[in-house]
């Protein structure tokens, strides 16, 4: 209701600011006997933590994911699983000199409009640090969905005006996090680091495009009318920080294609009816269909720049603004792993309401 | 649950068959003391009903909106809102020869795997006359949303390749209603109306794009994190029939643009803060700021084209199809309408939501 | 969240006025494949309509179910399933002496109150007449119920001071049905139809207890720890007009029981884990144990009495009101039928949620 | 969903189990503004807490709220409001003997029916350890509640047979808290201790009722039709270990009752409508009528006694068991708080709904 659960089944419900004692999660519906792997859990961590490349925030998140509760020798019990993060590297004296003005295109003039309250440490609730909370609850739903052998993979496909031009089938999997950047091409990776060293340099930022692909997904996700498996995943999408757009399959293109190029044949591949192409990406009449499911997020260049830039104090007096502190250039290589999980969220919620029909 | 509810204040739950004795749907949450104009509702529906322009399906749908419940002299009490649109025009004739096949990127293979029933009348719950029902569900919405003076525009800027070049604040927002595609550019829409006739002739369709625009939405509205209003926004519209993609502010673009650029500084115009540019779209932190919303919706041609296609039947034995019956070749200027409603259902709920943090 | 809603998978929505045009309902969430028996959901409307015995009110109510959507071939499709029931023997004249009074210890004054609208038309929403949507998909339920043989039987234990004092193991299950006051043992039924015919004379109304017997219901239902079993159910019986209270188990008398006579041994037999006793009422710890689950509803006499009370009218002004109509005198007999049917609508939410855990 | 939350818009999401590291909350959709005083919720904490009163467990649990998130300055902001709770005086050692048993009329049994796991550890998340958190949570609803001056106030009005014969309008409300039972009836609380003595030497345990009353609750709140104030009461307490029955107003006693009896007439007092009598106990309809609410909540007897009784072990062989640990002989002067803590819960979530009908 007020924000902050995701889910129906598999419910995720996030708390935490910036620059608190902690962020952390509640999971409630999660099915006992699943086993929590904490390695993988850090992995997964590890890979939306920050000072990793060349295009992130120097900040050092250690990120570890503490278990209160839901667990018993390693295992879930159906019982809510509770989670806390516990926030190590703050310096709110960072935001010391932000304690009056509004930054633009961040969230604390809108926030302060809502809940007429101004908690100018890093953001408070609406930093990008939530979505710490948001991996670690998308990796306890990956170690669900890897029991039904489905693999979510996102990478990034675009920085600024450099992009991947191939589709995800084209790509080599197995480059994606052995990139600094999560590109799979390393041509086109190094290009992107060039211009994240520049914009650096500059004290600019720039956004992106993450690709996401969803295999080995069962037929029969998703609950039509309204929540479609695309309509959760394209919510999903698009609570995360700083993403304007969702496409999936054809997405935007499919605006300029007629039907006989669109449409999926239908084919019998060895007594089993299989599709000639995947245009639809996955879903149709908002259902899994049993293909691949691919989608690209789109993302805003980071708000945060030390390029002088004007605003207003909380008075309304015009002033300019230089914001110091340690922040991203391009927020997509870690948004990478926000995508994925969120991704898993969905899917997982979507596979519990599933067995609900049966 | 499951799917066929949107909204948790302002609350939708629709139900019905495109070849049923009717669809319809019960508002649970609406204020009362609201007057239902059912010239404006009736209004509503015609710009949805078919038959309207060359792109559309020559069948007759009445779609008069018929209240159960729910009002006392005209005036909403807080009671449930239930109406029914009765289904006059169905040939389920033009059906039967869909009986055993799958229409390529329709519903009826998905549905068939996740409910176990084949109900080939003409989609059954998949068909998008279901979004009938919303629109009348959004036009109750509007009648609301109207006391707080907020507008809602949608239009086509786009089917196939030909589109609109110029931004919404460029438009002639007087042409859309008197353009039988909705399309506020004389010119272009000739374009289109040529395209769709030679498609016609081919039995074939187009995709296209809508573009929505909410004027004088007071800032506060969205709840972070998860249900911020563009993630409600995008959910809503994705569970449209046929939409693909969509986008608000700069969308996909703003993966170009450095921090420099897309930031929207903050001024002080006559002792109010506004803002110099509106790259965000009229949402920050995923709350509304109080400046323009606008947003892009993507759809895929529709799937029935006249055009012979390879399918499967349902023992999976391979055939052709050539579908029959009265279709779209183009959905967008209709779309136009369910854009329009799925804006309003999201407006006003969250409208609702934001009086319980007061 | 507006109140019209009951059940989270298996999710009723209903709506619609005493005196309107109908009342209906819609079931979100019921699974594909379920045999809709047309004759049993006549049948068990029967047992709600009035006129069938001496404490019931004259008004004939055919109460037919007519099913909008959901169905293909008398079959759920795993649509919403939608229905209504029309209002065919209405007076509104009857009430029209009501329009400006309130009638004590009716929902006159609070609709009022929280909605500042005065429905007169015999309560409009708040009329009992509500409860026949809630059986109907009651009937349902029962339905789903029926294939995991899961049996649930109500009868009444008491009207005013007149009361069985047998168990629920005691009764004769088969005279219920047979009693026109649905009380099983003919001696007090004779005793509670002459208290009836009394009243009636008198120009008044009279409480009563029902009991309701839940048998083979599996172990392992309920949610802990807010959506207990018990819990739902509590909720479930006060929602119904005219509930007082609701006990199960040893209810109230577990009040004045020690630990050691309340408490229900385990025992083996045949190889089986089973229990000495069933003070707990075939529940523990929220979640059912596979015993038989028993409870009791009060209910409070029916509020509109032919005797003169004081009232005051919508102005504030004292004044006299005898209420006419045609009223029940008890309700209990006719409440039998409701409390099954929530009853069974919250054990199949319940049934579907257990599913989602494996 | 899966039972750990409670409320939808006021939303409280607990976690924990009784021998974790601790227990805890989260609350979304609190509103902003509200000041936390920190003294009050630690006075209502150790009100729940053990070792306080004869008939207690000597466990000690200091039971400190520590505030994790959602505070700015001792403020709410709007944010979810998370807190924790820490184990600090488990004994572990304690359960290790029922490693293999399940104890008579607890919750070891359904719990493994239900999630085929055995947390022997004290009951896991079934003990009644979780109610602390909603005292916590309960205590923040107060805060709210006091800004519109409504007051809730619960007090022991049974222990066994013997009980308060008096109604709430006659008791000393100053005496509840200064007592040690929270009998406000100091001759029959000193029989509720010498009762509760003598079980402790037979190492027995006994069942009592708690009476709440909420007085100044303004009209309006609850929402019909299934989500009436009595209902989310009756559901609310309900779902409080060892509750087995509510009633509310006349209860079950108006079962009894005729309509002339029972109906509370309208009455102009200075120009105000007010009631003659209060037999509905302040909700008429499913909505409060601005008198006082008032409510019985029966307990059953305390299921860990120290006498013997039979069970079987987890391969169903029948044994002996005596429960040693540290158990109270009777719940209910403690359940006072608890009482009071899910009616604040509720009265918040429904004041907070009351505004989106405005």
């Amino acid at each position: 209701m007020a924000g902050n659960s995701t889910g129906q089944i598999f419910r995720l419900t996030t708390f935490g600011e910036s620059h608190g004692y902690a962020i952390g999660g509640v999971i409630d519906g999660c099915p006992p006997g699943i086993t929590i792997d904490e390695k993988f859990i850090e992995k997964e961590m590890s890979r939306r933590s920050p000072a990793q490349n060349v295009a992130s925030t120097s900040r050092k998140e250690k990120d570890k994911v503490e278990f209160i509760s839901g667990l018993f020798d390693g295992n879930t019990t159906g019982a809510p699983l509770a989670f806390i993060i516990k926030n190590t590297d703050q310096r709110s004296s960072d935001y010391d000199e932000l304690k009056n003005v509004f930054r633009p295109s961040h969230a604390d003039f809108t926030y302060f409009m809502k809940y007429g309250i101004r908690d100018h440490r890093g953001g408070g609730r609406s930093s990008a640090r939530e979505t710490a909370v948001r991996v670690a609850a998308g990796a306890v739903a990956k170690l669900i969905l890897a029991k039904y052998k489905i693999r979510i993979q996102a990478y990034t496909s675009q920085i600024g005006n450099i992009a991947i031009n191939k589709k995800y089938t084209d790509i080599d999997v197995a480059a994606i996090e052995k990139d600094p950047l999560r590109c799979p091409d390393k041509k086109i990776s190094s290009q992107m680091q060039k211009l994240i060293t520049q914009l650096k340099d500059e004290g600019d930022t720039i956004g992106g495009i993450v690709c996401c692909v969803i295999q080995n997904c069962p037929a029969g996700l998703g609950e039509p009318v309204f929540d479609k498996l695309q309509a959760d995943l394209a919510k999903a999408m698009l609570s995360i920080p700083a993403a304007k757009g969702f496409e999936y399959g054809e997405g935007f293109f499919s605006s300029t294609m007629k039907g006989s190029e669109y449409n999926d044949a239908f084919e019998n591949k060895k007594n089993k009816i299989t599709f000639s192409s995947n245009h639809s990406g996955g879903i149709q009449g908002g259902i899994s269909n049993g293909e691949d499911i691919f989608f690209n997020v789109a993302f805003k260049p980071v708000s945060s720049i030390s390029k002088a830039q004007r605003t207003v104090d909380a008075k309304g007096k015009e002033t300019m603004i230089s914001i110091k502190g340690r922040h991203d250039i391009c927020i997509v290589p870690r948004a990478v792993s926000v995508v994925e999980a969120m991704a898993a969220l969905v899917l997982t919620d979507h596979l519990l309401k599933l067995k609900t029909m049966k």
